[in-house]
């Protein structure tokens, strides 16, 4: 099942796809249920279920062209990103790093749904802001203290990231901070896709393209620190909440390549399997 | 003015104090005002007048004593906590400083409110589960690209705040990340105080005592970067939302002491002019 976030006529709402063009408003197919993606995966475990109760027999309600894509979790209690956790993008960086997954926080303005136009820094900044594709798996069932081997039940369903950084103020100190921060920097979508439908996420790669220009490809198995690995780590600290974003790192870019985005350039984060997030980067206003 | 976050029964409201002790429940004197402190900064900059005029002649609804505490914000936007912001501070950790405000981000889950119990990590991250006192800002008016001299019309009120932190995960890389977000590790309050009561930050002092023992006391005047720097340093990467919080950023310990917290401490910030943020180190469940 893929599910997105949109807004309609200045509503917002949850739709289930019925093929990669259509989809189920599932307000109308359900109204009593949740119309926000964090509050339908806090319903507990049988929120896949009651979709799938919901909205069966039912036909698409509208098509993609008449909607907005929302980011996939608008504002979730937390998204968690992890620096360095593909070899060639660590020495690319030249930065050192531990056995740990390396975590820092994003804001929910600092993302975009797909088809929505990324936002650029002010020119001094051009200079190196990147793009960062990546996989990015959403949480459903709370937990702590998660064992490495469970951490996959508590997975609701992955989507792509485009994780975008603004070098300048990612170096001004040792936290990342703000400069992984800026208005609308970055993106997720275009859907969530669950666990059952996308199978292993190993078997998986992630492609960014820049105007059709491959830029990164790489299998989803050279993670360094593994999602199970990433969602026990965070599970030390805190219950991890349904609808907690995990974006699970970029890795290298292609020999002779940058990450670099230009305006008007537009950008592809692929997870094969799953499906294209895509943005173009805009004019800053 | 001050302002709670406050549970009853079952429901969240605001309350307006009208003593130290006691306070008028704002959605008993004007219901159709927001009952989520966020949502109450998002109406606008009329937003206090709304208030002053909804409370005008009426008495207090409940004591302290009635509720409990919830974070001053329950969940913002962002939450954003500056380090390494006063030189002892800085030299008590051995670390580099630049001249940017160096920020990360804390997660709601991590913070509770005002006389609400503390949550230690596991045994063996007690050795060093550490106070930070600080003052807390809330903006109020939204905005980007913030002009220093700008800055303070942007705040909504002033709280204390205590940055609690697990340091041996705090050390795990670069990024500060979950040792900075261990569930109910901080705290948040008791109450937001207009700037038109608390007056110039920089005349006021931040005091911490554990079990009555003080172990910082230092002005406000000593931070390294400014208020003002920080807001205007966030405001360049993206609009500052009504109910964020900038967590300033501790002193050094005084001489001899450390920050160290154990089970059954009872933890005091205090931002004088302000109010004391009282909070007892609970059990680990």
């Amino acid at each position: 099942m893929r599910l997105i976030s949109f807004q309609h006529s200045g509503r917002r709402g949850i739709g289930v796809m019925t093929s990669d063009t259509a989809f189920i408003d599932l307000s109308k197919a359900a109204p009593q249920m949740p119309t926000d993606m964090r509050a339908l995966l806090g319903i507990g475990k049988a929120w896949q279920q009651r979709v799938e109760q919901a909205i069966k027999g039912k036909a698409a309600d509208y098509s993609i062209s008449d909607i907005a894509f929302d980011p996939v979790v608008i504002e979730p209690h937390a998204t968690w990103a992890v620096a360095l956790n593909y070899q060639a993008h660590k020495e690319e960086t030249g930065l050192e790093r531990s056995q740990y997954p390396e975590f820092f926080l994003r804001v929910p303005t600092s993302i975009v749904g797909h088809l929505q136009d990324l936002l650029p820094p002010r020119p001094p900044y051009m200079k190196a802001f990147d793009f960062e594709g990546e996989l990015a798996v959403v949480i459903g069932k709370p937990g702590r203290y998660i064992a490495e081997q469970d951490a996959l039940a508590h997975v609701a369903g992955y989507s792509s990231y485009n994780e975008g950084s603004v070098r300048a103020y990612q170096r001004h100190n040792r936290q990342f901070g703000l400069g992984k921060n800026f208005e609308k920097s970055g993106s997720f979508g275009p859907w969530l896709m669950t666990p059952d439908e996308f199978g292993d996420p190993y078997k998986q790669s992630v492609i960014t393209r820049v105007n059709g220009v491959e830029k990164q490809r790489c299998g989803l198995n050279e993670m360094l620190n593994k999602i199970e690995n990433q969602i026990a780590y965070l599970s030390e600290g805190f219950t991890l909440q349904p609808g907690d974003v995990v974006a699970t790192g970029t890795p290298g870019s292609l020999p002779g390549t940058d990450k670099h985005m230009q305006h008007g350039d537009v950008v592809e984060v692929e997870i094969t399997g799953l499906g294209v997030l895509k943005n173009r980067v805009g004019q800053q206003p």
